[in-house]
């Protein structure tokens, strides 16, 4: 099932059924109008949803219309948890005194769709793009175990989250976590059950590769799979550790990487980034200094996974830099 | 203006309108069913519910019941985005390696009622209270001013941020922010608007002692006024530098102290405490090392604030460290 969240002026936007080419939509009026709705009810609603998604993938939607991703809000526009760890490897976790599971939490009250701007106060902010995947989460009780807390997952979705280099030292030696260097996050335009993965989900990971173009260049393509130290279970069971976890919560992936990335050898790392960081930290570790700049007014971001069949599964998030409207 | 949240079995349960003597109260039916919803439409939905706090505080109530905190979730049971100052005074910060206005982003999505236990796998992992304040926003625009970002200002509320402190340590190296180590916040009964508080609401500040007692003693009478080092909207401005606040977001103070705390005269301390770690803190500038303990299964915590008049402004969080059920 693949579910999205049109734009309609309000906060929350209005739940609509995506098919599964992502060419046709409906609006799920009648059963639900927002999604949080649905995760609050999954076990009843979602069936209702699934006989929809069923119908319009066989061309028998009674009201069917042609999908546009510029009209997505985020899938969640606002989640009541937002939550991203650090699953792949990483150049920049030598920065890290303590190693093991991270987890960043962050705020939800304003997310962002997969085409609206970001809106920046300055290039020289050092802002950066960060490709990956989320899940949102059902409700998962406070002490589950990683197996249990992978029940949990809903539904899966790529994010871009937008780092702001420049701001991160101040923030890192407070030790409080990530708030001005953390800016709002975009999602793909629509989220899918696990189900649309068919065998490319596998024990709490998605083995696809993640496609990332920076203005138009591809820069990304690491398997999202065999490397994500830290599945999806794994993440939600930290989560839950000393408290229980809400449905409609957020857990992201962080930057997706592959191992070669933290290699010394070059020709190990032919998979290409998803962070700007990232790659500035490989040229510094062969060449002593990063030669990439940072994202510029005008650039643009585009985030895409495509399944075994070659069909996009979430969309694209295809975001451009410009400067914050006064 | 006083509202509460009653339990009704559902998720976000029942905005009420509470009397200002906390004595009675009154459905907000027919105007608002959730509080979030109200902070949504604050400029249509207020004033209805202003008018209904009228009649209930001239006995013109037509279905009004008396008040019980008991029956009470979280004013906002789950909110878009919690985040913690650290606005006053600290021993603690002293662990800091960066001084300056700290912002500890948090998860909203599971906020506990004032009289609601607090559940914790074990004793050792050194459950400690945080008695402050916090304000729920309006929408507040990216790059807001203090001043700007203080009449985004909608509610206030007491908090009681609870930390296991023996798990900051490991949080603290990875430098991402509190996860484990933050559990679920409880809020007071009751959120207030600010003419509630009258002369005692001054430049962001609310100058009146907070009231803190940890099994029926009197631990904390510290003033929240003068001493706070950033008011609400320095707080609030410090969160929207890079990104849109919206509606409902709730900021809090962290645990309320006095400057004397710092001091190292005894005598300079008379007005206590409002977290067990600010206490063990001066215990071993004092003494070489911390002398009392974290709290105990059954130990019960109570949170308090009164106006001029001596009465409790917001109601009393009371709750009471519970084994986590299995």
């Amino acid at each position: 099932m693949k579910l999205a969240t049109y734009q309609d002026g309000s906060r929350d936007g209005q739940l609509v059924v995506v098919s599964r080419d992502l060419a046709s939509a409906h609006y799920a009026t009648g059963i639900a109008s927002r999604l949080q709705q649905v995760l609050d009810d999954w076990g009843f609603l979602s069936p209702q949803l699934q006989d929809l998604y069923d119908a319009l993938n066989q061309g028998r939607g009674r009201h069917t219309f042609p999908f546009d991703p510029l009209q997505c809000m985020a899938p969640l526009p606002r989640a009541y948890q937002w939550v991203e760890g650090q699953a792949y490897p990483s150049l920049l976790q030598a920065q890290d005194a303590e190693p093991g599971l991270v987890l960043a939490p962050g705020s939800g009250d304003n997310l962002l769709g997969a085409c609206e701007l970001l809106r920046c106060q300055s290039e020289a902010l050092d802002v950066d793009f960060g490709a990956g995947l989320a899940a949102i989460t059902a409700d998962v009780p406070q002490g589950s175990t990683p197996a249990q807390a992978l029940d949990g997952v809903r539904l899966l979705l790529l994010s871009n989250s937008v780092r702001l280099r420049s701001l991160e030292p101040v923030e890192r030696a407070k030790g409080a976590g990530w708030v001005q260097s953390a800016p709002a996050t975009a999602f793909s335009p629509v989220a899918i059950t696990l189900d649309e993965l068919g065998d490319a989900w596998d024990k709490g990971r998605v083995h696809l590769p993640l496609h990332t173009s920076w203005n138009g260049r591809k820069v990304g393509m690491c398997d999202a799979g065999p490397e994500m130290q830290y599945h999806f279970g794994q993440l939600i069971a930290q989560l839950c550790a000393t408290r229980h976890v809400r449905a409609g919560s957020i857990v992201g992936s962080g930057p997706v990487a592959n191992a070669g990335v933290g290699s010394k050898a070059k020709t190990d790392w032919p998979k290409g980034y998803n962070c700007i960081a990232e790659k500035r930290a490989m040229e510094t570790l062969h060449g002593g200094q990063p030669s990439t700049a940072y994202l510029q007014f005008g650039d643009t971001v585009r985030i895409e996974m495509k399944g075994m069949d070659g069909l996009s599964l979430f969309g694209a998030i295809d975001q451009e830099l410009a400067p914050l409207l006064r």
